[in-house]
């Protein structure tokens, strides 16, 4: 039962889909009072791990597209051991994974294309709601998630306070600032421009994908998520070899005089890849959600948003992501205190960026691990102040805006 | 004579064109040591300032197509006083403002294209010395310039060590780092995916130019001149009014959901109007000059490449510039030093980013002043390490990268 039938689904929007499809995995058994929501992040899928779950097999269509993304962190004797908790991670709509989106056939029988309703972070909260309550999941233990994962996390905080004991929001932010927002925005006109994207009616076998516009896009993300340290590390100006992966677009006569380089090659690779696997439409939906995210919005405040909120929240953030920055994750440690909830912002000293939450388990495990447990006087949970002076005042750490960046 | 032309010339790839042409303006009288070149950064133009110049007038067919870049930084009375010097700029071969490039007439009669030789900052220096020659002009009283215009003045300091006497560098490097030659190669790929870039070759009446390429490069550029801190001060997350300028690309049923915010708007706006103004094959060879530039590469080291150098330098740097950092400026600072040459690195607290050089008169003006008059040891020159504790360390200043970008 990995793909699941909601029924009708209205959207924030106001628009409906008669009959909304999400995709799904399980991990672990469900006791009555052990499940834990996982959200994934822009581009990844209900698959979160290849070990012991309830796979979305060859049947939905859809393995294979997308790597599990937190096999390290999820499984048995995991930070998120499934031997304990019931895990749940479903494919929010508009995604292109196996649950309805863009690429996904409308009641007349021709994929939706931009016809499908605009969705919002709110929109996959409200569809996880519906899908747990097929499973028969009431209460969870837990909502954790990362990235645009981690604002779906906190929307649950908000929008069903009494429905979730702990929500660890890894990497994220109570919303995007302007300089995220014009990336974003960047990469969505770059496939809007593609004429392959043909106003987002581009299926079908005899149309071109807009597959340039979707590469530049994913470029730009992917420069996002990266950080100046980890791309002088695993880069820096070198040529790439000649037989580097990739290939790079568009070379004329005068631009062979100059090297090929491996952060080209890489981006330029990465992004074949990707084009392979993503739907173009569906990164400007998704995108549009994660931009359109505001903690705060239908609330006035983010406190306010999370005044009925009980349970504890654990943040955890990264001194290298200039995504969803540290700053981010302060932010929102005060409006879970002045709320009066529990909560704890754990720093990760790191020069990952933004992908830390993704390839550094070993920061990520611990923290979850304890939190989960224990909550937030988990003794692996570290909150920013009492690594200070005990004042509960961060110190003013960085005068010099731009050694962000070691060079 | 605001146009000049110089004769054949070889490029650094071992390519000629057998006619180069120089687009250029003078302010001031020469007094036979009294020159200052200006160097303009990757969009700029020769023409500096409205201000008491010789112009290039409708003659050039240039007029009006950029503006002048430092109306308050160079003039009479001004920090670049041209009462004082006579100050040179010249459009560097390969743009668009009136010197040779790829929409520039080759001896077929055909525009150039992409078949005009490739172009090295150290080809923008070598034809700056040759219209010097043509002016009468020998040794320099100094280069100035910003950005990659300060990499093209560093390379005038290892180049021609004994035909310049003060070399200020503002917002500039030794080299870009890898996150920044991603950046620039996305745009650079943003521009060839355009269909109507046709392999370069648009020009003529009767084919569209790859507006939309450009464009999408052209916004990118604009993000990384601004930063965190300004953006969120400027735009926030606000939406843009109903008139607003610009307008969205590829906009669809569902995204028209999702408020139009100023930050988009902004962006729009300009990238129309700088498509207007710019050529996308010029921006490809410029960005590939800027990306390519290297000031270690042909003799070992920094500090070598400055080590015939006897003039001083100024380094000026901009803490929220994010593009090109104060690390940046640091490095450059001891390899001046390491090379024995008179160094000062000024740095101005500011959260404009990199654009801090063009529109922040006020910072940059009271230094370069200072310098040009009495070297290094001018008043208003405040030489990093001496605002510290005067050990000639700088003090770690920001141990908590994410901190760059106020939240």
């Amino acid at each position: 039962m990995p793909v699941e039938s909601v029924g009708e689904f209205e959207f924030a929007s106001g628009e409906s889909v008669p009959d909304l499809t999400l995709a799904y995995e399980t991990y672990g058994e469900f006791d009555g009072s052990n499940a834990v929501l996982l959200c994934h992040a822009l581009t990844g899928s209900h698959h979160v791990t290849d070990a012991g779950g309830r796979r979305t097999g060859d049947e939905a269509g859809t393995a294979g597209q997308a790597r599990a993304w937190w096999g390290d962190v999820v499984g048995p004797g995991k930070a998120v051991d499934t031997r304990e908790y019931y895990a749940v991670c479903v494919n929010v709509p508009g995604s292109c994974y196996g649950s309805s989106g863009p690429a996904s056939e409308a009641p007349d029988g021709e994929p939706w294309g931009t016809r499908f309703p605009a969705v919002t972070v709110g929109d996959w909260t409200r569809a996880q709601r519906r899908l747990l309550d097929e499973l028969g999941v009431g209460r969870l233990h837990a909502v954790v998630g990362g990235s645009v994962g981690g604002m779906n996390a906190l929307d649950w905080a908000a929008r069903y306070p009494d429905d979730v004991r702990r929500v660890a929001a890894i990497a994220a932010a109570a919303r995007l600032d302007p300089q995220c927002l014009a990336l974003d925005a960047i990469a969505r006109r770059a496939i809007a421009t593609d004429p392959n994207w043909d106003g987002g009616d581009y299926y079908g076998d005899d149309h071109p994908d807009p597959d340039d516009g979707l590469a530049t896009a994913r470029q730009l993300g992917h420069v996002m998520y990266l950080s100046k340290a980890s791309m002088e590390r695993k880069f820096g100006r070198r040529a790439a070899g000649r037989d580097a992966r990739g290939g790079r677009r568009g070379d004329d006569p005068a631009g062979s005089f100059f090297p090929y380089r491996e952060v080209e090659s890489y981006l330029d690779y990465n992004a074949e890849r990707f084009v392979e696997r993503f739907d173009a439409n569906s990164y400007r939906y998704l995108t549009r959600a994660m931009d359109d995210y505001d903690l705060s919005a239908e609330y006035g405040s983010d406190a306010a948003a999370l005044a009925a909120f009980e349970g504890e929240a654990l943040l955890v953030s990264f001194t290298g992501d200039w995504h969803f920055t540290v700053e981010d994750s302060r932010t929102l440690r005060e409006a879970f205190a002045e709320a009066d909830a529990p909560a704890a912002h754990h720093v990760v000293e790191s020069d990952h960026g933004h992908d830390a939450f993704l390839v550094e388990p070993e920061s990520v495990g611990p923290p979850l691990r304890g939190f989960l447990a224990e909550g937030v006087d988990a003794r692996t949970v570290r909150d920013e102040p009492e690594d200070d002076d005990g004042t509960g005042d961060h110190p003013e750490r960085a005068p010099v805006h731009a050694s962000l960046f070691p060079g």
